[in-house]
């Protein structure tokens, strides 16, 4: 169906470097409708064509190597337009209504790439000149909101304008292919789903680590902080798949309620247990390999005496009768040793020993899907090491998507637009969800304010500050961290 | 400890093709004693150097490129002497006697690499001469007897001599490292036992299939067939390794009496049930890669009429608790289209299908222990094809031990060897387990004569009579062969 795509933000990074791409792949590849347009938005003097050269040089640098091609853009290029509008100007809207026209019933997509304190007014800005009708879909970016207060209130504010079914609150981690395949496995395998629970696995990890530190958004994370940035939406939805019970039917609303009941199952961390289960962390001066890292509070637009946290390590439990005594290690932040993101299941051991065993303790199952650098999901396994005797000896069963698939892997954002396109929702979040979210984290958040101590410091470059280590121990596990 | 190795049998094939190359590496890599020596006998004249040459000249050739040097072969050499003996002669044994020394209390181990209708008179001719003590052991070839009546008379004879703690039935497919490695996989990882049963496993298939026709075994298959030849041993052995339970622990009776248990379970194949449950064939003329391949009934030492089978597929099945209900079907033949040996365990569907499917039916999880020509395991997952929507399709997580180990793999003669040598019997097999696979094997072969129709034709080159197909459709299952 012809639809227009709106993106607001049309100068942004997001946009240039994600979303149009994304939508250039998309024209590529005949997901795009003939009529379909794309008309950006910014602040920025820009004419079409001098947007389109913008847009043409980060495409051109961001598709794979030969996907560009001249001929393609040309024809891409066409769909294309720009305005200048200031979004937090009322006044400013009547010309986006007659950029994109009269034609009702067209599906109309805002794609919100903006700071999220304009989501509110965009919304009521774009319905003041009729623009929101049944056929418009809002996509937010996160975070939505920096408190379960403050998401409602925005979440109150998008719903007076779009109604939930159409509005789209992206979690980009959902659109890799990784992830999915985490819902194919669990539920396309009749070999993992009798294996997926307490009585099987020991534990569970998520860690989302990254290497850099807070480059240009300092002013923006500084507010914000690992947990609000990370955890209440990455890392908590990654959570949801990895423990929600099999829905009913693959459609929006059936995977979200599944997903809700995980949010809601979370045990509270409040009080005492927020030094006991969580740490926080802030990266201090570093190295890796060679290179001088400066500290947090010497990153541009950052508080020199902040406190915001960097890097958060915590325990969650899942109160239900698949999870209950299964620890779920989340842990997230930056300036780390390794940039890595990826889920740990981890069996536990065989109840019995008949084997010897090279190389000390007995190596226990573990489901490994990796998410970032390369997206794969690797099995290991004990088999027997080669020779006399019967001694095990630890293997990896391996699934590399890029090699596995000789197709070009689909970008997250490529498959979550062409969703949007389609209205189909079962990978956004939900009000809810975002909601629930917020009420687990909160407390923590809270904990940490009252208690007055500093977050720990962690050399930049390093694995964190070593109390997240010590999270672990006590419970006799430890990351899995391949050096 | 130091001992002496005799092999009876020393210019056969058997000798100088697989078990002087396995002595060749056992003593290259440090595992022969220095006092070890090799006695090779049997009729043909040669003076010890010449021998020397013979086994010079197939060692050479068997070992991997690179791993023949000649310092090492002269160390070996001096280690073996040879000895001109008929067995079924009394009166030369002495001669042996005298040869070996009267050195008490060293082990002798008596490798009968000879016709099976020479076993018994050959351990009582050792015995005559004192040289069966509390030391010796005995190590017999496949196949034992021709039936439960003669492999008992067999055993009585070796028996009224051998202790059974110190007679070594060789099954030389267990000496395997991925037959082992279903042991390693089964009992040393938490994953896979609860999924090893009727509740998650649809059905078991053991192929052995081989390409080649009897060669110049004629004389020796046309009396026995595939049936006694490859089924009463090798494939119901692997089928006790895939059923067993848990042994108590990893020693000899414990393992022995766990494969003895699942062959009491064969629920018997008798009457009737003959014709529905088994397929026998018999190859006629056919064509390989445009090579013409003779008819069986025309190799060298075979009887025109012959109503011999050379390929056996039959329905097994298990009456215990973890088995009720799950086929385990059994395939052998000679003269096919793929040279492979193989165990599939094909998992169940899964219960609720949650995802559309590329390409048509549900692919069902599979794990693929293959034997030859490679060993390696795979397991087949449903994956999320790559892209828009949330299709499945299926992916193979590879262990290939050749690859996953850098280290050279061991010849399955050189493992049993040094088991023998190290009077470990773990994976030997045991006078009950022999005689309760005949048992339940006899009244198959007595079915097939009591028909009076002959095998099913199949032409050489093929895979098999169709009506092995047949057997299997009619429980909705197929082969699986790729092509």
């Amino acid at each position: 169906m012809a639809c227009d795509i709106v993106v607001l933000g049309g100068t942004g990074d997001l946009a240039l470097r994600k979303l149009l791409p994304a939508l250039y792949y998309l024209h590529r590849d005949g997901y795009l409708h003939a009529g379909t347009r794309i008309l950006a938005a910014a602040r920025a003097k820009h004419a079409a064509e001098s947007y389109r050269r913008l847009v043409q040089r980060h495409v051109s640098q961001h598709v794979a190597l030969g996907d560009f091609d001249s001929g393609t853009w040309d024809a891409f290029a066409e769909r294309i337009d720009y305005l200048s509008l200031d979004v937090s100007q009322r006044v400013e809207f009547p010309r986006l209504a007659q950029a994109l026209g009269k034609v009702r019933g067209r599906v109309r997509v805002f794609y919100l790439a903006t700071f999220p304190n304009l989501f509110a007014a965009t919304a009521k800005h774009l319905a003041s000149v009729g623009l929101v009708d049944e056929q418009a879909r809002i996509v937010l970016e996160k975070p939505l909101g920096e408190s379960l207060k403050t998401a409602t209130q925005i979440n109150d504010q998008i719903g007076a304008v779009f109604d939930e079914s159409r509005v789209f609150r992206i979690d980009h981690y959902l659109g890799k292919e990784a992830v999915q395949n985490l819902l194919a496995l669990r539920f396309g395998n009749a070999l993992l789903e009798p294996l997926w629970r307490n009585a099987h696995i020991d534990h569970v990890q998520i860690s989302v680590l990254e290497t850099v530190g807070v480059e240009n958004r300092g002013g923006y994370y500084d507010q914000a902080g690992a947990m609000r940035d990370m955890v209440q939406n990455h890392l908590l939805q990654l959570l949801c798949l990895v423990a929600m019970e099999a829905p009913v039917h693959f459609e929006p609303e059936a995977v979200r309620n599944e997903k809700l009941k995980i949010l809601e199952a979370l045990r509270p961390i409040t009080g005492m247990d927020v030094q006991d289960r969580t740490v926080r962390g802030q990266y201090a001066a570093g190295e890796r390999a060679g290179e001088q890292l400066p500290a947090y509070y010497f990153e541009k637009s950052v508080d020199h005496d902040s406190n915001t946290e960097t890097f958060v390590a915590l325990k969650a439990e899942i109160d239900n009768w698949r999870w209950a005594g299964v620890p779920f290690y989340l842990r997230t932040g930056k300036c780390l040793a390794q940039r890595k993101s990826e889920i740990v299941i981890q069996f536990k051991a065989v109840p019995h020993r008949l084997f010897s065993q090279n190389g000390g303790d007995p190596a226990r199952n573990r489901l490994v899907i990796r998410l970032q650098p390369d997206e794969s999901i690797s099995l290991a396994l004990m088999a027997k090491s080669p020779g006399r005797g019967m001694a095990l000896q630890e293997v990896e069963l391996d699934l590399n998507f890029a090699k596995a698939f000789k197709r070009r892997r689909w970008d997250a954002y490529e498959r979550l637009l062409l969703d949007v396109i389609e209205g189909d929702a079962t990978l956004f979040m939900r009000r809810d969800e975002i909601e629930a979210a917020w009420r687990w984290v909160d407390p923590i958040i809270q904990g940490w304010q009252d208690c007055y101590r500093s977050p720990k410091r962690y050399a930049a470059g390093s694995w964190g500050p070593d109390a997240a280590d010590s999270l672990l121990e006590r419970q006799g596990h430890c990351w899995f961290d391949e050096n």
